[in-house]
């Protein structure tokens, strides 16, 4: 079974490894098809890890990714061999105060594939075969791509994001930033009924693949600065702002065209911003974060499984697994890459 | 008719004006017999005024008052004369689309009494007698010290802010900040049923009265920097945090002790405070901010009626009103007062 | 000015009478194009209103209308003559406790187009002409159909319903009833995105029509009353119902078939239907009524004229002004006609 | 160890039955002081089950208990030997699609102590002792008496009830039945900050005691049939119906007295009610059910170890568990009785 193993930044390998044993009772063996890479995944990549989270062991990456279903375990019920399946790659312990209240995204003790959070590290996705319960196991049906299902973990924390603050259905919303995670925000916010979608960035391909995913306007805010400005008047304009760059000064933009009472939804991960009290105050926004997904990950394949919903303007290239460091050499190049993909074994 | 009237920083003045004309159809003339010092009074008086917003011309101050019904004009059903009143300070536009969508404390084209904010400036209620509409005009039970229906407004406030996020019931609460805002903050906690009320600030005065008002834990972080660690462990404690210090650090630690999916409300009008994105976005905590008051004006003059909240503790002192620069005075020693208040012609 | 006059149970006739005078300040001119009959226009030229509401006077009907802006007032700075147009048929009193609290279509005193709940009643829209105050004009884009424009009202009924349950994005959507209203709901739905949408109805066409707008799934319960069986298991597979037929037997089915926490929006007007308590407390449903609209006027209106809904399919035919009688007849069809509309002087 | 079966109809026995085995790792023993009957007890006792759920073997009854830790075992960090704990009655599976989404009041396969859903049927809580898992117990202080550490349970209930609504803070609330479950639904009501409630029903001592632990004002509807009329107009008065008497009648007359947008909230379980579709369209009401409790099990614990309740006016009669027979008479005597408890070998 090869594997994409990440040992040290800019050392990844494709090992091959013995295949996990299994399945047992309950679980499945998945032949993957195909894997995104994610930013989480460039940057073990590229620095080892990110804030308090380094590499301590060589980890296999990886945790967007879709497959077939070549063996099932006893029990299993949910899915049968040759069901083509997207793969959810968390796993949250069922038993803390979250789990509890419903909120497996913040599990106290989640495990995650390909993440170094915990140690020994949760070992990723990017492999030819993986085990899983079959919880984890979600079919689509046999003729959408796996290419598009392996969408479906990206595209469930966009869902997520779009359900935090409230409906989306006939509001008008800013999306800044057009990276992946921008533009799957997009099309959730599009899903959504939004009337109207606004969105920013700095790189002229990004929003050009944003305005072909559902933006309605597409403003480069590196060419003109206060491209936002047409809509400060009155308060703001936007009733949800989806902060998708992780750019401290794109939060600080967002207040000012966000109307009172309206939301601002952080889901890009960034640093230190500068929050005016006032502004939040008088206007009584509302900043609130997205993480990862929840339900929303079986909303996501259901609506990429009926085609409500078109991945392929997000997928830029598509590498076999054999060159895995070059897929990520392409996909770190965010002038030239959207979402980039490794094939495996079992794709179709 | 006195008045009390701020001309310039520091310049405040007693004056005897000529009654206001009225009452009109739709309105009531009430004799005021008490009046609170807010603290936007106070940044008048000190500093003619906050931010953008400053002093162009005289202005009467004032704007948490109750007083006596002492003339009703034609088409008055909502009170009669020798009713005691609480007075609600704001005249909302009633067209503007927050007016129209049920947001009136966001009205584009408010007048609220004794602020600089449009100019001419709406003068303020700080005065003998006052004309206002019916719709401004909340009866009180003949038994509740005019002292006490006085706090009607800004006890509404906290109200407002304690419906921000959400059901306070069974709740674990944090209250930064002990002043006026922050104990009524306390109050309003309490009522809703919050199970657990814990408050910080830097003064052992107004952390005694947060206790008197119905806080369970009062930590003094002057004395202790640390004082809210043991609150930080499994990602945070409180359900709620309700900022009311304007303080950027206070803020700042909250993010640290309020829990995942939790709620941190800004009410204390602050500067810029350092937002570290990532911890909202993991945590996916909601900071949100309060802002005025709306319906939760008759919420709290019901409440203040029916006894269900005692005032005494929160009112430092009262001047007759010919004593009105000596109230501001003593009210500007936020180490020795909490609130102070004016007395006027209409006195019980 | 011909207008559409119902005197009587079946006594419908066209009369010319004299223009309205104006547009005063702040009004406009509108001359109409298009108008749809309602359920409720229908019931006052069948049998002389419904419930308790009935004629006392001679009343035109109306009030699903879209026209062209033929004449401005002064001070009107939304519209300018030429512009196309969809009419906003409520006019709430703005002063009552809930339009106060952003509620309108809940005014305790609003004035309606065609409607006898007033007396003198409120004179309707079927009419050539009609003076509007500026803010119930909504502009839709020059190439949007008036005929589809005419549709905003009815359509924002449906948003509005979509909205009294929380997002409907990625929800499990059942719609009992694929009239007007409930195909209208369908297309709501799917803008909400929802993940899946199952219909029932009595009639062949109107759920062929139903399939068009977006149902998933079609389900004649006249030809198999079981037809809904499949889905009662683990207490229920819809997150949401919306009862659209006024019909007390579909809310007594949607009971099994809602899933525990989820809601049953009432949409369509009926007469006493059988509620087991016990299902209610159990399951813990959340049965709920959708009347009128408000904000989603504008949203429907933006939706509409942005194309992303497509009204065609739900036009069964048009009449000119003077075939009216006609097209009242052809609408109390309910087997042959789903919407249809009468033509006026202003049409395109 | 002595335990109250119920074998048949009327038949109760106090029998003498070998302990439990126990604790295992994660579990304690526990050492029972209070028992209280509650109205699923009755109906076993009284009539065998309730609707399709029956008894089909010897069954131990009761659920709302509190006793003393009096052996742990391995793992055990929650409580130590000698706490007082409130027994959380409720098992629920932690795997079904309820449980994951955080409503676990809803599990698909709960086992519950002293209930007939299940075969062989889950052996209650009315014995000396019974060995639970740790998170079921929740300590309270020790110098709050077990007896009202009992009303956890039935407490959580009406605190679940009040939930179900939105925030209660500032509403004017309507409770409709006032025995054991409409009494603390007062309660809950009130300690959310409720600012005025009303309450009915057909007995004066309910309704005696209904005004001790928090009604304003209390309507006797068997003296008074008419006796809510004066809060039919303008739509209602209500914002909030807690409905506790199961009867049918009192929901037909909630619909009239609820105002627009408003909920009622059944808790009570009843039969079958007649609903008038049109007063729920048009007012926008919103009905929903309210079954068993979640997280609010530890608000109840809370407030009771707080002392922030007081359950004593409930507590009509205790009895030694010997005579278990003569408390479910009298339990059984609604004219006389409103909560009677059993006290087991543990009582202080």
């Amino acid at each position: 079974m090869r594997t994409v193993v990440v040992h040290a930044p800019l050392d990844l390998r494709v090992e091959t490894l013995a295949p996990a044993p299994g399945p047992d009772a309950g679980q499945v063996k998945v032949a993957l098809a195909a894997g995104g890479i994610c930013g989480s995944d460039l940057h073990y990549y590229q620095h080892g890890g990110f804030g308090t989270i380094r590499l301590k062991e060589p980890m296999i990456l990886g945790h967007e990714v879709a497959g077939t279903v070549v063996e099932v375990g006893a029990d299993v019920t949910r899915v049968k061999v040759g069901d083509h399946v997207a793969v959810n790659p968390s796993h949250p312990c069922g038993h803390c105060r979250y789990c509890i209240e419903g909120h497996s995204n913040q599990c106290l003790d989640v495990r995650f594939y390909g993440s170094a959070m915990r140690f020994p590290h949760v070992q990723g996705a990017f492999r030819d075969e993986i085990v899983i319960t079959q919880e984890q196991a979600f079919p689509v049906k046999a003729d959408v791509p796996l290419a598009e299902a392996a969408f479906a973990e990206p595209f469930s924390v966009a869902l997520h994001a779009a359900t935090r603050a409230g409906s989306v259905l006939g509001k008008k919303v800013l999306v800044t930033g057009c990276g992946p995670i921008g533009c799957l925000t997009i099309m959730a916010a599009r899903q959504g009924g939004a009337s109207e979608i606004v969105v920013t960035d700095v790189s002229a391909p990004a929003l050009a693949t944003a305005t072909k995913v559902g933006a309605d306007i597409a403003l480069n805010v590196a060419e003109k600065a206060e491209a936002l400005a047409s809509y400060r008047p009155h308060k703001g304009y936007f009733d949800m702002t989806f902060e998708c760059s992780g750019n401290p000064r794109a939060l600080l933009g967002a207040l000012d065209v966000t109307r009172p009472l309206g939301a601002i939804v952080l889901v890009g991960l960034g640093g230190e911003a500068t929050l005016p009290m006032n502004s939040v105050v008088t206007k009584e926004l509302k900043v609130c974060g997205a993480f990862r997904t929840g339900v929303e990950f079986g909303w996501a394949v259901d609506l990429i499984s009926n085609r409500r919903v078109d991945m392929r303007p997000l997928l830029t290239a598509s590498y076999p697994v054999e060159q895995a460091v070059e897929a990520f050499q392409f996909a770190a190049d965010k002038s030239r890459s959207m979402k980039v993909q490794i094939n495996f074994a079992g794709a179709e």
